[in-house]
């Protein structure tokens, strides 16, 4: 291997990526407690829940009140995801949301106009002003997302020049708006990257943002995921987002083969490492038990392995993945 | 990337190791569909059925009608498994069958006295009787599988001085029995391997058995499937074992959470090396066909990931595998 990480920190997204994608009507208080026993695990951050148009992902339109069931853990962070001003002021007005000022751009043209009816670059501009936004409000800008990173279902795959013009703006927004942002996460959105595109693509990353921790947003969808992330973590990529028990997928991006898997899966990742000793900082057990958790709550069988077969017999160095 | 290999070989074990854990009475007309429908995707092995103990696996009692039904594709090989004398004959028996004269061997002693009644040393001195047999028929010593190499759930993982142990043993029974085994297959059976085992053990195999090709039987048990098969490829590994849309499974390992995942998925193992240039020969398209049949006769969601999502847009060079 290259150069493996001693440590990572995943960031959990299953409750905001499932939640979303499921049916209406999952009772708050399952909600809450899938939530609760993710904060027992060792996770530090978890996405709770979206701002967004309950018109559009009416299985969203509670999330203020999501946040308040929720029994809070010292140490952990809840955040939530708002894609413009009204999602932002509606989490503003939330008590209990710990705000996480993020920044979004896209790699592909047409993904962006689909989702934000602005191209890649128009909606990158208009990041602008959400550094304003967010300095308004005494947040710092935590991170910014490139979403697309490596292709998407209307166009592709995306070049490597593609990304780096996108990764050139990032830069040049950094310098004129006087801003660093100190995290940057490669989002592979709907399943385009493979473990040499992962390689090539975080060292790209590197080299136009070499002031920012690189880390990736991985989705399952054509059964990459943790063959991506393993080509990430021997590059030394040492922060992912993951979802429990592999929950989430794009609501939006429909096909006729019954459903595309989602995130990358919590368990199964930390698993990875804890096999090649790399600590998370999670409990395995407990993880597992929230991943069994989540089945029960959204009753159909979900993605993850490790919660079907358990953890291997007597290997005590894989049930406490922290050092 | 450290030295991938230009192209692979897989071979399909889909069929036997599907249908012996699959529900007793799918049609043998759709079983022999699927094996035609594999035998159009470029495979040039399938391991059809096994040659078992109709009391113990009644799924496989017709294994011998079914091999009668198959229409046959030139070029392909259509082989069966036996674990004893009887099983053996029956194959011999049965017209159609491509033999395959292997050797079967156990790291794990308590798994070996499970599945064979006896351990893994009293078992391994029994191979000399199957030499013997495989002279006496005619037939070339093909192959070796170590089954157990990383682990079992009775004994946990397998430590690599006993995996030595195996292969060296392998390797006096080579000098003793005047006899050159060509290809040796590491056998994850029940999901114990991970990315740096992998890579350490088929180094210890090259080691004790530098003539021997080196594949890998990989399961999918516990989520690192594709990632111990990058990690396989990365040491320039060309030849292993999957199953279409994931099939398979160990039948006589249950446990208590809905049933372990089976073996890598043949068809998102050929999308990993398309991505990554490695060829395999593979129709991608006619392997998510097969797939998908597989998923109809078999009748529940089945594992495999790119099955679900489909191959992405506009990507001309992963739907051709074959250079």
């Amino acid at each position: 291997m290259l150069s493996l990480p001693k440590q990572i920190e995943i960031h959990e997204e299953g409750p905001r990526e499932g939640f979303q994608i499921e049916r209406v009507g999952i009772p708050l208080a399952d909600r809450a407690a899938l939530v609760e026993a993710l904060a027992e695990t060792g996770l530090h951050q978890i996405q709770v829940a979206s701002f967004v148009n309950p018109k559009r992902v009416p299985q969203m339109a509670d999330a203020a009140e999501l946040f308040a069931a929720i029994r809070r853990k010292p140490g952990v962070r809840y955040t939530g995801l708002w894609l413009n001003e009204q999602g932002f002021q509606r989490a503003r007005a939330t008590a209990d949301v710990d705000l996480a000022g993020n920044l979004y751009f896209y790699a592909s043209d047409a993904f962006s106009r689909q989702n934000n009816g602005a191209g890649a670059q128009e909606h990158a501009e208009s990041q602008r002003r959400w550094i304003t936004l967010y300095r308004e409000a005494g947040l710092p800008v935590e991170g910014a997302y490139l979403m697309t990173a490596f292709g998407c279902n209307l166009e592709g795959e995306i070049s490597e020049q593609r990304l780096g013009t996108s990764l050139q703006f990032i830069a040049r927004l950094e310098h004129e708006e006087g801003v660093r942002i100190p995290v940057l996460m490669l989002a592979d959105t709907v399943g385009y990257a493979n473990p040499l595109s992962i390689r090539r693509r975080v060292n790209l990353a590197r080299e136009v943002l070499p002031h920012a921790r690189i880390g990736l947003h991985l989705h399952d969808t054509r059964g990459l995921g943790l063959a991506n992330a393993l080509a990430a973590l021997q590059e030394g990529v040492d922060l992912f987002d993951a979802s429990i028990a592999g929950l989430g997928g794009c609501p939006f991006c429909g096909n006729s083969h019954g459903g595309a898997a989602g995130n990358v899966c919590t368990e199964d990742l930390a698993f990875l490492c804890a096999e090649m000793g790399i600590a998370t900082g999670l409990d395995l057990d407990r993880l597992l038990d929230a991943a069994r958790l989540a089945e029960r709550i959204i009753g159909r069988r979900l993605e993850g392995k490790l919660m079907h077969s358990g953890l291997p017999q007597r290997v005590a160095h894989a049930r406490q993945a922290s050092a």
